[in-house]
């Protein structure tokens, strides 16, 4: 996939540009978040909704949650490496609640966003360390609504109607691309996320392999189903 | 492109000067912001004109804002890596903020072109760090007047008329050689800068897809316009 | 077993993504957990065991322990390099007597095993480094309930029902994927690791080269059994 | 013009002596400063001129100031990197500052030269940067008498009669070599100066693209000519 | 010993593992060890001997003493670089030290051997050093009972019976592996070990060429014997 | 000259030994030293001289003055690499003031030597710079007497009778070796001095070519001769 | 003498092992002190004694001293590079002054000794410096006797009762061996130092070529014999 000669050691070094214009490590990086299991968000008028792929690769093994609440109005997935997702998650969590504490009100979601970006930035700029290898979709409502927001390894972020990333994110964003409607409501969006997970999943789409969690502007509280009420809305499909 | 030979290492570290006395990772860092999306700039005698491409890659994602304000008096356009521009304009930023609260009046724009340019030029001397790939319009109106000056990589800066960069800034610049004219007015300036920005995107010139921004001497404002308002300048093209 | 040139010096620093998004440093210090002596747990639904191999090389040195208490309500046994496990260990003994001593209670585990991940993610992200070439078994009991979690080099964790690591880990495995049931209890749970230990140690299976530990809900405490406990349990086999 | 085999890496890193004494990379950046536009300076008995050639790539961007004024007494014109110079005449202009502060006269010239030859020097021993790739003509009258003085990217500085830096410095020297005599005044100067720059520029020798200026035993003060006042000297040739 | 093909450059750098999980740096020192003199130690039920050879190159040279008390109750022998040992041997000094101000009491002979190889270890790992070139037999006597105990350069310790390091170790582990019981007192143990030892040099098994100490556990107090005594346990042999 | 094959490396990086036990890196710090113009000394009974060729390669550029005085019982002479020379130089001086303040005395000027040629070592040893390119030879008067020193980029120091440093150091050393006598008299070591420089510089002895300093020992003045000065010299000769 | 080949690379950078257990660079500065010139030293029952070789490579340069004071009690030769050498005495004069401030009393000599030799052995586990190359002989009376202690590049030392050092000491070597007895007396020992000395040096054995110095138990003084002292124990032999 990547020819030897011409690239002759500048995807090795962080801080190099190709002559191209490239930076190899950064996208070697997003390499790994492809090998990671699929995530994927769908926007609502009223919401906003996130869903994981979580099988483990063995019954003895539970799944890695890959849904995570940063602050009560926002919460995050995520597709890449585990360890480098945690590393960034914790620095989100401290952002938002010092902002709750100096401003006394909720962290506004792109500002929280920007502030994750920067520090992935940060270390593709810099010699002595290699870039984040993962991606998050972080869902949230705050004053200026709704929001889906992609990252990337590069510090690179996207505001998205729907959105998918890991192994089986184009299948998803084919399904996207066909039946996402501007004015999709919170409750047919759990069911546009779950069709697209079980679309990216090849088998094992069960509520056991899955995560799913959704914000809406009503409560303005992140909430992660149970087992048990992602069966519920697998039934609905 | 660059032969393998005549190079021989001089291209991959950035602290070294190769035997023509050319720093080729500066140039690179060039080449990234020659991918880019064009943006361009057009300065009339009463103000100062920003446009972008801002298409998106899927209709289910929104296209990045590229033309950003850092102060009341005074915006700014980029083309190159978006992590990079962000660190950057929120250096700008501060550095416009921190002005005005010492000096109780607006930052003077060519002051904080130069300290923009002097963060860049730093990461182009020092080993560690490679330069930021990313070029700058920046548009404001001060006391000494209207500026549209462009940046490098390299930490260069020029003062320009009318300028683009990015993908398609050869067909912008060719029209604005054979159309610009000194005495232009902001109102022309725009449509000058809409058909400059048509002239580049091969395709998918619509307001969705376009930002504009502009400030004039009358209200010193920076004012970037709303997609309906971008379509009423089209209309009149 | 891996070939040299598709590699080509991704594999020789830590800070490098390879093309495909791999970090090979991180796979190789999981090759040093594979050379270790077999280290198992087993989680039951009143507690969790641990069984290692802790056979010595010669009958003039003493096998090396690989079970350690961290608190009283958690302990560690661990495959891969000695002094790495040391150096993890007193960091988790130092950050469960500190949480004690701050907020008067036992450290949750999972917090505990999130701080020794963190750590191990940072030794594979930052320059002048090498990754800590040692796997955990973390097994414990706190308000949540009883726990067994594996932690690997590159600071990913795993919650587990049963789980080996080290040498003869599939050997291990291949038992607990045919015999372990969820309403396990505690008595059943020690015989369970204990044939398991001796299906994947080929020969030597003896009190005097085991190490077994367990935890219940009852007492709540790590105890880990002496060499005449260990030969009554053999029996029992 | 280098051949490859007999320098073998001696070029390529700042702290490195070739074999024969040589220090490539400080030759490197010369070459940098060989490939910049023409500066030049005489140097009359009753003062100091500059002259550079300033055109511009292109009628819509405007040439790149390359005179610029330290203090009062003292002015500088460049040749080579646009962003390395402004970093250094930065530092210039503060140490010029600081030593009027403190010792409340102005500050001596070769004081001043050295100062900046000094950061200069230590660019080219230390390891993690690259030598400044820029030379100076620094123009001023001091205590001491008239100085036009050239300082080079290695640090050393050469008191000079008459002196012309960049692409076209070779023609401008041969000119000097013939006409200059040393009981020279400014007026004649000037007229000496805007010849050699005429005679080191191919085309284009016009107002526009000629920055002018000069500095007398009169009334010490740096001044740099308007474009109509350049047009008026260039009538007199 | 080692082909060249297969490591291609993963023993060059000290924080790099091999792909099958090796250190080879760490190897590489106890290469370093195993050129030393033979270092041996032997552990009775009632105390613990250490013996080393000390022959010197040349009559004008007096050996080098291998064997140096850490406290009262510990001393230690060494085998590998007399440079490195030092180092380490002043830290378990200060070490000790240390602990008996702090704590009123002798230190723990394991913790001290711990805090040794918790540095060792840390030369292991980091970038920038190499690993200790050293390993170590610490002898000693505390409330746990009686400690022979070895370290290796990668900061690994066992807990042994009876023990030898250096050129020679093969042969005395051989004897030991034959003759050592588990009921042996202190006086057997120095004959056992002088045994050994002559074994394992090759000729010059005098009294001169031989350092001797015990600590046992009626005065608790480590003592290496004067040649004189020395050779009078070798007419016993 | 330096044939390429048994180097290999070894003369690249500062902090390595070749095989043979030689320090490249300095080796070659002394070719600058050779390149540079001629300097040299001769120490009389009664006081010591020195004289430097400062041929200037232009007749519009002065010639670099290459006798500096350190304090008013001591100055120096140099040949190398100007940048070096004068960071060198200003730490002289600020030493033997700073001698003078806390002392009350001046300098002794072996002290002085040393503290140059530590930082001349400390540059040899240590990554990340090179050495210095340059070499002195000090001279001046103190307590002790009359002193001629030379220092070399390694930070070694000789104390000399007659010395010369530089592209023509053979050919005056060679006159010393015949004409240098042990009761030389201040007045014939100037004309000695000016006859080895003559003897060393193949054209242009004049002199506006020469720079000419003595110290001795009746009033303990560094002195430096004045072109006409020089000039009535050479009439003697 | 050292095969290409097997090396590979182990011998370019300090803090790396070769395959065998060698530290090559530190090998390489022992070259560096094998060629310098000669220094060897004697132990006699009531005193020590030292001498080097001080031929100086021309006559117009007087010879450097490679013996130097300490302490009252003790004092030095060495043989390597002069700049070395110097740094470390400084260290050990500050060492040996600092104790007798704090203490009262002389330093013992093997605890200044191991302080000189815990630097050297840094410099050859750090990285980013080189080995000092250069070996000294102690030599120095204290309460516990006579010592005569040499030290090497690796921070290794050994207790001599004759030894040499540099380029010729192997001859002085052979001629201790053979003459040297254990109940020698200073007076005697003298005489054998100018012997072997002589017979290490080719040619030019005169008192001026020729530094010598002694310590005897009965003043405790380190003495540096004046030429014309030399002159005298050369008319002895």
């Amino acid at each position: 996939m990547f020819p030897a000669a011409p690239m002759a050691g500048y995807d090795r070094a962080i801080t190099i540009f190709s002559p191209e214009g490239r930076l190899y490590q950064v996208e070697y990086a997003y390499e790994a978040v492809k090998r990671g299991m699929t995530a994927l968000g769908v926007k609502a008028v009223d919401g906003v909704v996130l869903a994981v792929e979580k099988r483990s690769a063995s019954p003895l093994v539970e799944g890695t949650e890959k849904i995570k609440m940063i602050d009560q109005h926002v919460g995050v997935a995520f597709a890449g490496l585990f360890g480098d997702a945690r590393v960034l998650i914790d620095q989100a969590r401290i952002y938002a609640q010092s902002h709750r504490l100096v401003y006394g009100e909720p962290v506004p979601i792109e500002l929280l966003v920007k502030r994750i970006c920067d520090i992935k930035q940060m270390y593709t700029q810099h010699g002595g360390v290699r870039p984040f290898g993962v991606a998050f979709l972080f869902a949230g409502v705050d004053r200026k609504g709704v929001h889906l927001i992609q990252t990337d390894p590069g510090g690179t972020y996207l505001r998205c109607k729907a959105r998918a990333i890991g192994t089986g994110a184009q299948k998803a964003i084919d399904l996207f691309t066909r039946e996402y409607t501007d004015n999709i409501k919170i409750d047919q969006a759990i069911l546009l996320a779950l069709r697209a997970l079980k679309e990216s999943m090849e088998d094992g789409f069960t509520a056991e392999n899955i995560e799913l969690a959704k914000i809406d502007v009503y409560d303005r509280t992140f909430k992660i189903f149970s087992t048990s009420e992602v069966q519920d809305f697998i039934s609905k499909l």
